[in-house]
C-alpha cells in the first residue's frame, strides 16, 4: 500500500505542475488579449482556434494520448482564456462621442449591452421611464437606439419615440422579430437592425454565443455594430425576420411552454424530484437540470413570449393534435406503427441525426 | 504584429509542455490501476475523488486561478484516466469456476455484462435461441444466470428455464422491474435480483455510472455481485420494484415517446433542422442533440418499454390532458395563470431549482 501512497504523491505533484502550466499559459493569454485590444482585433478567431486545435490533436495522438481528451481540456482553457480577453476592453468601431440610449437599460439585457459599450469606450445613457419628458434631449444625438423592454411595451415605446437623427440606428433585442421590425420600419426613416441575442445576458462567457440579426433597412450603414459585436466574440447569424420566428417557435416558445406543463406535472404525480436526479440516465440528468433551471427564470418574460402571437398558439396546438394522435399508438400497442414513425423521422433527419451521436459523445464524456 | 507570433509561439510551447504532464499523469494512473487491480480496489473512490478535487480547487484559488477551471479540467482527466484503469481488469470477487449465463448475450447489454465479466476473470457463457435442448447442461452448474432479453421476451424465456441451482442467482437487466421481479420470483426459489444499468452499454465510460437494483429475494446471496459492480465504478441505487417503475415513467416512457413526437412535429412543420442547431440557444441545442441521437437508436427497444404497460400510457395520457388543459391559458392569454402556475413549480421544487442552476452552469462552461 506504500507503492500506492508513492504514486498518488506523483499525482499530487503531477497535478501541481498542471496547475503552474494552465496559470503561465492564462498570463500569455493576458498579453494577446492586450495586444489585440490595441491593433482592434477579435478575441475569437475561429479559424485560428480550429487550426491550433487540429495539431493539438495530432502532437497528442504522438504521444499516445487520446486527442479527443486534450481538445477538451483545451477547449475548456480557451473558454477561460476569452474571460481574461473580454475584461481587456475593446477597440470602439462606432463612436465615442455620440451616445448609444439604450431604453429599458436596466433589464439583464439591458445591462448586459450596457457593459459591453462601455468596455468598447462608447457613452451610453440608460433611459427609463422617468426619461420621457427628456427624451427629444436625450435622444437628440443618439448614434444608437436599443430597445430592450418586454415585447408587451415595444409598440407603445417605440411610437413615443421623438423623431431620430436619420443616420441613428434603430434596434431591438427582443425575442420576436416580425412585429418590432414592422414597427421600427415605420416610426423611423433610418437604419433599423433586428437583434436577438440567443444567450443567458448573466453568463460570464459571452465568446461563441450566438446573436441572430434580421436587416430592418440600410445595411451599410450599421454593419459596423456587427462587427463590434464579432470583435466582441459573438457568432452572428443572419436570416429574415419570418424564418427566425418560425425557429423560435421552436427554440423558445413550444419548449418553454413544455417545460411549464413538465414542471406542473412533476407536481402532480408527486414525483420525487431527488430521486429522478439520483437515478436518472446521463441524458435525463442533463434535461432535468435544464427544467429545474428554467424555473429559476423570471416568468414574466417567457410569458411574454409565448403569448405573444396567435401564430404561437396555434403552433403549440398543431404539436398537441399530433400529441393526441400518436397517443393511439401507446392505446392500440401498435409497435409497428411506432417503428415505422420512427424510421421515417430517422430517415427525414439523414446526417444530423449521427452528427448529434457524435455531438452527444462530446456531450456525455464532458459532463461525466 | 510579431509581438503577438512571439506569444503564440509560447502558447505552443506551454501547451507541448501541458500534453507532456497529462501523459505524465496517465503513466503514473496505469500503474496505479495495476496495483488496485492487485488488491482489489474499487477504480472510483468517491472519497478520495471528493477531497482531492477540493484540495485542488484550494491550489488553484492560491495561485489566482478560477477553481472551476481546474476542477473541470481535473474531472476530465480522471475520466479519461478511468478508461485506462479499466483496461487492467478486476478482481473477482465471485467464482472463477462456476459459470455466469447470459440469455440473451448477444443484445448490446449483454455483450457489454459478457466483457465486463470477463475482465474479473469470470467463466461467462452466452445462451441463445439455438442453446434450449443444452439448457439443463449448460445452467446445471450456475453460478449466475442473466436475463438480457426484450420486454415481450421475458415471460416466457424465464418459464422455459429447467430448475436452477438453489444457490444460483437469478437477475435481469430490462428497463422496467415489477414483473420480471415478479416472474424471476415465481420460477426460481433461490436469490434474485432486478437491476437497470441506467447507461447506453456502448460508452467507454462506465466509471460512475447509475446502476439502479431491486432487492427480489437473498440480499446476502447476492451482495458480493454488487461489490462487483462497484468494483467496475459503477454508482448503485437500490430502490422499490414499484418505485423504480414510476420513476421510469418519467426518465425513459414519456420522455422517449415525447422526443419521437417531437422528431415527427419537426419533419410535419417542416423544420430547418440545421438552421435549428445554428440558431439555437446553448439549451436548445443541448436538447436537440438527445433528441438527434435518439432517432439513431433502436426502435424496438423504446417500444418495448413504453408499450410494456397500461400504466404507461395511462400516465402518458395524463400528461396529455395536462397539456390540453393548460393550452387554454395560451388560448386566453392568460399571463396571470401563467406566472401563477410557474410559480407554483418553483416552490415545489425549492432548492432543487437553485441546485440545477448551479449544474446547468458546469454544463454549460463545459460544452461552449
Amino acid at each position: 500500500m506504500t507503492e500506492l501512497q508513492i504514486l498518488r504523491k506523483q499525482i499530487d505533484q503531477v497535478d501541481s505542475e498542471l496547475l503552474n502550466i494552465i496559470v503561465k499559459r492564462m498570463n500569455i493569454v493576458k498579453k494577446i488579449g492586450k495586444i489585440k485590444n490595441f491593433y482592434g482585433l477579435p478575441i475569437y478567431i475561429p479559424e485560428r482556434e480550429i487550426f491550433m486545435l487540429a495539431a493539438r490533436r495530432q502532437a497528442a495522438k504522438k504521444l499516445g494520448l487520446s486527442p479527443d481528451l486534450f481538445e477538451d481540456i483545451l477547449r475548456r482553457v480557451i473558454s477561460e482564456s476569452y474571460l481574461q480577453e473580454v475584461s481587456n476592453g475593446f477597440t470602439n468601431l462606432g463612436s465615442t462621442l455620440r451616445p448609444v440610449v439604450i431604453i429599458g437599460g436596466k433589464g439583464k439585457m439591458g445591462t448586459f449591452f450596457e457593459k459591453q459599450l462601455k468596455l468598447s469606450n462608447y457613452k451610453v445613457k440608460i433611459f427609463d421611464i422617468n426619461d420621457w419628458s427628456n427624451a427629444e434631449t436625450i435622444l437628440s444625438n443618439a448614434l444608437m437606439v436599443i430597445i430592450s423592454v418586454p415585447i408587451p411595451l415595444i409598440e407603445q415605446v417605440i411610437s413615443q419615440l421623438p423623431i431620430l437623427p436619420v443616420d441613428c440606428i434603430l434596434l431591438d433585442l427582443s425575442s420576436v422579430k416580425v412585429i418590432p421590425l414592422d414597427i421600427m420600419l415605420t416610426k423611423h426613416h433610418g437604419p433599423v437592425l433586428g437583434l436577438h441575442p440567443m444567450f443567458s445576458p448573466d453568463t460570464p462567457y459571452i465568446v461563441k454565443q450566438v446573436v441572430i440579426w434580421c436587416n430592418g433597412r440600410n445595411y451599410e450603414s450599421y454593419q459596423w455594430f456587427l462587427h463590434q459585436l464579432t470583435m466582441w466574440g459573438m457568432k452572428l447569424h443572419c436570416i429574415s425576420a419570418s424564418k427566425h420566428d418560425k425557429n423560435m417557435s421552436f427554440i423558445q416558445s413550444l419548449r418553454h411552454f413544455s417545460y411549464l406543463i413538465y414542471g406542473i406535472f412533476l407536481k402532480q404525480e408527486q414525483a420525487n424530484f431527488e430521486e429522478l436526479l439520483l437515478l436518472a440516465s446521463p441524458g435525463y440528468k442533463l434535461e432535468l437540470i435544464m427544467i429545474g433551471r428554467f424555473f429559476q427564470q423570471n416568468p414574466k418574460l417567457y410569458a411574454d413570449v409565448i403569448i405573444s402571437s396567435k401564430t404561437n398558439f396555434n403552433f403549440i396546438k398543431r404539436y398537441y393534435i399530433l400529441f393526441g394522435n400518436l397517443l393511439r399508438l401507446l392505446e392500440d400497442q401498435d409497435k409497428k406503427e411506432f417503428i415505422k414513425k420512427f424510421t421515417q423521422v430517422q430517415k427525414w433527419l439523414g446526417i444530423y441525426a449521427q452528427r448529434c451521436v457524435i455531438e452527444s459523445k462530446v456531450l456525455l464524456r464532458c459532463n461525466q
